[in-house]
């Protein structure tokens, strides 16, 4: 079980490290641009779970394997040549996949650490998406969470997926794979049909450019 | 004493989970985009604060209600149908207060985990200060410590105050009250005045706007 | 020899601290602003670094000095009227000297926490990199990691320097020099001649400008 808990964090960390890559090949950054941005973007999110969670020194610490797999990651994008024109969407696709294993995966490891369901939940979001915030400040992008097809929602999903298929009972490994399913799916439609909730819109006469910002 | 400081640190943290709501709702996000960033914002000063003292796992993780209360209150904001036009000009006012009472219960926090005095009101600030950084950096906005009413003097006059009043031998929460006041009060005037400090102006020939910056 | 990283880690803070006041200057900051940021950016490193290694509370907690310093050289930035036109330029050559200290530091602390080699190097890249990171984000700036000439470059070349002169068995201090003057060798012929590494470019049909992105 372990073991499978072990193989989907390193996949999370591939792809996560490949966005982080792929927002440096944006900015045309040097390679050891390219290695710390994929670095932190694919430890980031597992590290700011580790600090709240006090499991220090982070997991990455005695480990130098997750910090060499994600160089190796940064160094394979900075020497593809031929990476498809639309460098964004494939960016996009990556990240679908990361968020579904780390909203499982920040759950599961909430529970562990002995939380109640609810912040287990939130840590399953906070994991999921802080990888990618870190990664969008550092590259100077607009956050993710801020475009409108449904982002955190998945997140949401894909967590409480996990936590209610352990109520019913299912095995750890089935209620990972449901919650994985979960948000990768709805994130995909998202991305392939430009699914968004109905955002928050101002009902008064006043409206949103003119509301008294500087 | 333990109650009053519990309940101004609930104040604190709902206020600033509707500061990340106002800001959501200047981005028009859907709805758990609210809960993320009104939650991040509530609990995001307080969780560095028990980081940087090591307090882990932080506030949070063993207590959902903090969690709920900001996910209401941020859908409590989804749902106002009639927030005044001027929604900015609200978040500054909640910021205002979430800022006097975090400036004073980190200071208190200081304290009560050994530091000195110096370090004490340092805490206080960055409590008071990071939760809203935390919102403008995930929000997309220009953090509020650049703009250029008084703000960080406030936070620093509130944290001040406080440790000043228990020094003189008031009861703590007097002392809190006074943190609590000073901040306020200050930045209340600061934001109906447009009161700010004398800036630091270059006075040299340079100019700021030509500077070698690229 | 803790004599020597002591000083050196002084005044990597003291620097850092300066290049933290020079953007508050450039945003025209009021002196508490300054101060703010002064700190902030001068412990926000070595934080960073405390809190992945574990060490909690962070080291300027029990030490006020550290904030003190901060604080003096801000308000020293902040009344210093003739500062160079190009205060860009100063704050890059006080910004390569911190660099090249943290580096150093960094990947020192990460040895003495018992992390391998590979982990201490990364540890080194991170307590240089995230102090200007935290400064640039707080006062609004472009990273600067996204600028062409080579910066994380020199941090890992400090880093690695340092961790292969104590392997061919340089005593410590000598090691500790050979990285400083690595990384700040290399930094400023970075500034001084424009170098920069071959940075990633498209080779398909695709441009940078025009990628999918909104």
């Amino acid at each position: 079980m372990t073991a499978l808990v072990q193989f989907l964090d390193w996949f999370g960390i591939a792809v996560f490290a490949a966005t982080g890559a792929l927002i440096a090949s944006r900015k045309q950054m040097d390679i050891f641009g390219f290695a710390l941005l994929g670095t932190a973007t694919g430890v980031g999110g597992g590290t700011i779970r580790d600090v709240l969670l006090g499991n220090l020194p982070v997991f990455w610490v005695h480990q130098p394997a997750y910090v060499l797999v994600c160089v190796a990651v940064s160094t394979l994008v900075f020497f593809s040549a031929h990476i498809p024109e639309s460098r964004y969407r494939l960016l996009l696709w990556f990240d679908a996949a990361g968020l579904a294993l780390f909203a499982t995966i920040g759950a599961e490891k909430g529970l562990e650490a002995g939380t109640g369901p609810v912040v287990a939940v939130f840590m399953g979001i906070i994991t999921a998406t802080f990888g990618g915030i870190i990664r969008d400040v550092l590259g100077g992008e607009v956050p993710l969470i801020l475009r409108k097809e449904i982002y955190v929602t998945a997140a949401l999903l894909g967590a409480a997926t996990f936590i209610a298929a352990l109520h019913i009972g299912l095995p750890r490994s089935l209620a990972l794979a449901s919650g994985f399913f979960a948000c990768f799916a709805l994130r995909a439609l998202a991305l392939r049909y430009g699914w968004s909730l109905p955002p928050y819109r101002a009902r008064a006469a006043g409206d949103v450019e003119n509301d008294g910002t500087p």
